[in-house]
């Protein structure tokens, strides 16, 4: 025999158990949907592809490589492409045209670009961090012995895109390499405080390449 | 003035609402708890300091490093050595020799290791492949002219250790470097699928790098 009162609240904890998952299936779809699927790895090397379908919309380009949009090269510009307030770079080397244009790009549009390097590769054959600067772009680099080796880069403070490439040509169209992408709260507030904690670092007030400056009159 | 019906109404929303924060918290904190806060980021170089506490729990030691559990290779040495059944490594550069007795450590447990690298590196000064394959781990190494820049492992197929670090001295004590740790199931899944791939691609059956073996009698 059930009394009167334990039906009734039995009736009410299943109905708000069923709310409940409800509400928490809405809440993922949205948020997921939102953010538009943010984790993801990208495995390289991409197969050659075209990328002015990405990098200027509207033209049509001729050329004879393929122009699917699918592979992991335009998933990454796509990705970049979606900035919107700020992009803060820190590469070990980038010498990758297509992924320079892209940021060329956002830098015209306004979004704030941020680029910290090495010193020993930004110089080397390739390098596309003289034509960054060029355009305005502000670029930190270290000074000490070690390799700035990292290769992330943060899109709007709110997505992280790490791993292992390089934004060269050889690793995205011929090494084994990954690229993480993700929103995890966890992960953009550290790699955003490394990002800010090496372009203090890196303030060119502080440099120390020049030890002839200290000599008079030298 | 409220009807019964309103009435019954606000009491379902606000049990609803209770039901779902409450599995929502439950959720977080059996989720937290079985896997150890497993989201986690760390930035190198790490501030020297002695790995024995780490590596031979039980025996003391009295050299002249810091003895702190705290630094970044400690905490990477504390998740490698919580593999229980599998640790698949796959990483460019292997030289680090800390990192290679944590991997001894745990082959001697029964732990399967199965490790993926670079052919270009894996000879080279300093190299721990050689010690590793002489315990009788197992190592696959590409044979193409791209490198397998890969720099990620896996823990009991559960946990992903990737970013931009090789496993080398340099890179722990004087690169900037990050590591990044999720049990994320979409990470874990797609870097597994990875390793799996490369394993298969690398199986020493398929190996051409003999082409002399064609002449025959040569």
């Amino acid at each position: 025999m059930v009394s009167p009162a334990g039906c009734w609240w039995r009736r009410l904890a299943v109905a708000a158990l069923a709310v409940s998952l409800g509400l928490e299936a809405v809440y993922r779809y949205l948020r997921r949907r939102r953010r538009g699927t943010p984790r993801e790895v990208l495995f390289f090397p991409a197969p050659l592809s075209c990328s002015e379908p990405l990098l200027s919309p509207g033209t049509r380009c001729s050329c004879p490589l393929p122009h699917e949009a699918g592979g992991a090269l335009s998933q990454l510009l796509r990705r970049l492409l979606g900035a919107r307030r700020s992009l803060d770079i820190c590469v070990f080397t980038f010498s990758s045209p297509p992924l320079a244009r892209a940021v060329l790009l956002l830098h015209g549009r306004g979004v704030r670009v941020r680029v910290i390097t090495d010193s020993d590769y930004m110089a080397a054959a390739g390098s596309q961090i003289g034509a960054l600067r060029k355009a305005g772009i502000m670029v930190r680099h270290n000074q000490t012995s070690g390799f700035m080796h990292h290769k992330f880069a943060l899109l709007d403070k709110s997505i992280v895109i790490t791993g292992s490439m390089n934004w060269t040509m050889q690793a995205i169209q011929t090494n084994k390499e990954n690229v993480l992408i993700t929103d995890d709260g966890v992960c953009v507030r550290a790699y955003m405080e490394e990002f800010e904690r090496l372009w203090e670092e890196y303030d060119p007030a502080g440099y120390h390449f020049f030890p002839e400056d200290d000599k008079e009159g030298a």
